[in-house]
């Protein structure tokens, strides 16, 4: 916070902040997903952390253009709510042994990741219209769709996965 | 965790587990609410985390009726999530002074928070049903029920107030 401490005077500043937020978020779910990647068993589920790994860094991408669009710097802040997410899923999988239901964890702790992601996403691009910034709002837009996308494979995977772990 | 620690051995642990977050969830937002109807300026808005507040004791004494129906002791675990995405609202409404950025700051907080929990109501509701659980499944769902048309709300509140807002 300390980029920003009392400094939010506006829409413009509370949007690059979330921006940073955001930004920083991402950064840290590429550093959690390749740790989900080696933790599940699943196949399926397997490849898609590996694809949203990928998408997540091209996010990345997008935020920084994102960043120069609007002349401001790139860097992130401390985002306290995905710091809690990621050690909330980091905790309960350290507790799990059983393949199949440390599957369902992980892909519990995915969904919450991707909500927390559609949330700030749909936030930022109301921000960004508002603020007159549609260039900044539609590349927001491919990083929302593509975390919904996500969120919706996940819960696919989660249906029949459950299905099978349950019996 | 501790509680739970190194004891997740099955589905049913995981679906008992993820309730009691959930649970600490819930009575952690009954702090917080409060608060940000203190917090907050816009009239429409305030009234909605009024109604949210009184919602949010509903679903406390649902997801006991769910432990009770589970024939377990109605008990929370620590939840890191919860903890980061209320301590990142509090930290970011502190930074601002403008009403009406204050108020475009609680409601993408509010909606971090709802789309926490739509996320693991929707995850408990999958598990309850597979765990053959229907009973407990069509209470979870009303609670989940509320949080959407919550999030909905805040959506029609944000619009409006963005506009006004960044004019």
């Amino acid at each position: 916070m300390g980029f920003f401490s009392k400094d939010i005077k506006s829409m413009d500043d509370l949007f690059v902040h979330t921006l940073r937020d955001i930004y920083y978020a991402e950064n840290q779910i590429v550093k959690a997903l390749p740790k989900m990647v080696d933790k599940v068993s699943n196949m399926e589920l397997k490849k898609g952390f590996e694809k949203h790994l990928q998408e997540t860094k091209g996010h990345i991408e997008r935020l920084e253009q994102v960043f120069e669009m609007h002349g401001i710097e790139i860097s992130g802040v401390n985002c306290p709510a995905i710091d809690g997410i990621l050690e909330e899923a980091d905790d309960v999988s350290g507790e799990i042994d059983d393949k199949r239901v440390l599957d369902a964890a992980l892909i519990a702790s995915a969904q919450a990741v991707e909500h927390y992601e559609i949330t700030r996403y749909g936030t930022l691009i109301a921000w960004a219209k508002q603020l007159g910034r549609d260039d900044c709002a539609g590349l927001l837009d491919l990083n929302l769709q593509e975390e919904i996308r996500t969120d919706r494979a996940l819960t696919g995977v989660a249906e029949s996965h459950v299905n099978a772990a349950a019996n």
